[in-house]
């Protein structure tokens, strides 16, 4: 919590498989000085996502990844410090992309301001932040989910999944979580609402989930891949719909997984059974913003939709604590507490 | 072609595998009468198409299967001999699944009226029927080509595929086909405008498509699967959409593929170059069906859109000539002239 000490948490490796500590490395700098039209920021909270993996690697992918000795990137809610921007004033509370460091100097291009009457400001890395917005756009513009239909989403006490449930039910459908382990099972049924919720890591999965969904899968949020996307599969509906928003189960393989090849299995179940399988990234939704703001903000004000945040203390420990994100260790939206 | 016999074609056993002349029998039985309210039509033109394939099997679909011993079903143009339909007169040419025989008793459920005026009425069930109307609607519908992208599609000179590249064309795309052997190819680029083609048996065959798609690949029409679907897959751009129409290279398979297991793989190609994966068949379409026939015929009349009909003589034919689709041998739209 120093304040004349930047400390910087830098890629040091690309990882191959599970990312290490190692690939990770911390740096002291000066704090830096915002220039003409910059602003100083103290960060405040630190989101730890699952996209990282992703920019950790230099495999191609829609967004560039974080270069060996860049910081790492990180989507980060801060306090304004020192302003020479007309858009911004000392004391402002702001979310953008500043990076996993304790100060930040930016431009303004692509903060936001945060409404602290709204809601705890580290929701706007959270549930009014991208992984709510992510959770609502994914399930509305591809989902789009009736009254009635069943909803699966996978992951589905983490920062997206438990936000794609919790607004399925408010839009009258039945909702299906699979997730890891009878405490976050027993979670999304008592405190969150869901209709079901299946432990993944059960040896009879895929028949607790079947036995789940007596009545077939209309839509099928993607958060994890691999084995539970294999669970889910029998079970589409005629026009399901499946958002693909997520792969963790994936994003550490060094190899494909033996076969046979299921591809022909599963275009035969996409022509055969019509359905839509469809990636996307929050930014495609960019237009969504108000619409999600308006809607989820005051579905948490008239708690309809609840949140949970697992919380770490101290930047320094943003490594180790984004490891826990591949191992299911995080219950609830991942944040590390960089200062008050 | 004896007028007091009607010749029946029945699913006789299940294929496995390849579909065998066997799985067929011919029979003979009187002519039916048309009892009130009905009609009794004389089948003129049978037609042939890889779903047929499916009717045969009785995994499930979205369809009901053919019992053994029934007729096997098709789509037919027909001419009304005898009516007892306030909506059909004598003489009136109608397109229906009437199924593989030489005569057919209908309600006028399902029949449609051919306008012989409009173009030769094998087309009502080629390029103007349920093959075009799948071309048209799947197409339009969910790859959306936009001038200069490029558009790919399988099984390119075949009934659905020759009108799916030649509506891109009239779209402003950039078409490239996929089709077996050089006089197919030629026949592509040369007599519909394609804008290139591409030997889906050349040992190089992905080298050449990646050859053939400088820019990548906006939309691919999926007729085939299997080996041309991989070497399709790494050539999608971002926001690729694939209308999944048809599966022909696995409709016989008997088992998986070997490994590895490519389904992660694909996943992740849907997640991050956010792809629209989109199975179909044209009855989830039935209301554009006006817009089609106008713009098809239109095309058709002043030149823009060309079709090519493969023509098999006499109803007898019929098992060994359905059997040509799955050896690639057809070249057009696979017909039976069943009566002049």
């Amino acid at each position: 919590m120093s304040t004349d000490v930047n400390r910087r948490i830098l890629l040091a490796a690309r990882p191959v498989g599970e990312p290490q500590e190692a690939d990770f490395r911390l740096v002291e700098e000066a704090v830096p000085t915002a220039g003409p039209g910059h602003l100083l920021l103290r960060t405040l909270w630190l989101s730890l996502d699952p996209y990282m993996r992703g920019r950790m690697s230099d495999a191609k992918s829609y967004a560039t990844p974080v270069e060996i000795g860049q910081v790492m990137v990180g989507g980060a809610v801060s306090r304004v410090l020192a302003s020479n921007h007309p858009g911004f004033a000392v004391g402002d509370i702001v979310e953008g992309r500043t990076g996993w460091q304790d100060y930040a100097v930016s431009d303004g291009t692509g903060l936001r301001k945060v409404d602290p009457s709204l809601a705890p400001i580290s929701t706007a890395v959270g549930v009014l932040g991208m992984p709510g917005m992510t959770a609502y756009t994914g399930l509305l513009t591809i989902g789009q989910p009736k009254p009635g239909e069943t909803v699966v989403v996978s992951a589905a006490s983490g920062a997206v999944g438990s936000v794609v449930g919790q607004i399925a039910r408010i839009k009258g459908a039945r909702v299906v979580g699979i997730a890891g382990g009878d405490r976050k099972c027993a979670y999304l049924t008592g405190e969150l609402g869901f209709d079901a919720a299946v432990d993944h890591q059960a040896s009879d999965f895929a028949a607790r989930l079947a036995a789940a969904v007596p009545d077939g899968i209309d839509v099928y949020f993607e958060n994890v891949g691999g084995a539970v996307f294999e669970a889910v599969r029998p079970l589409f509906n005629p026009f399901a719909r499946i958002p693909v928003c997520g792969l963790i189960a994936q994003y550490n393989a060094t190899g494909l997984p033996p076969g046979p090849n299921l591809v022909p299995s599963l275009m035969r179940e996409v022509l055969s059974k019509r359905l839509t399988l469809r990636g996307f990234i929050v930014s495609d939704f960019a237009d969504q913003q108000a619409a999600f703001l308006r809607d989820v903000s005051g579905w948490i004000r008239d708690g309809q939709l609840r949140y949970r945040e697992d919380v770490a203390e101290g930047l320094e420990t943003a490594p180790k604590t984004f490891l826990r994100l591949f191992r299911g260790e995080n219950f609830g939206k991942l944040l590390v507490r960089v200062a008050e």
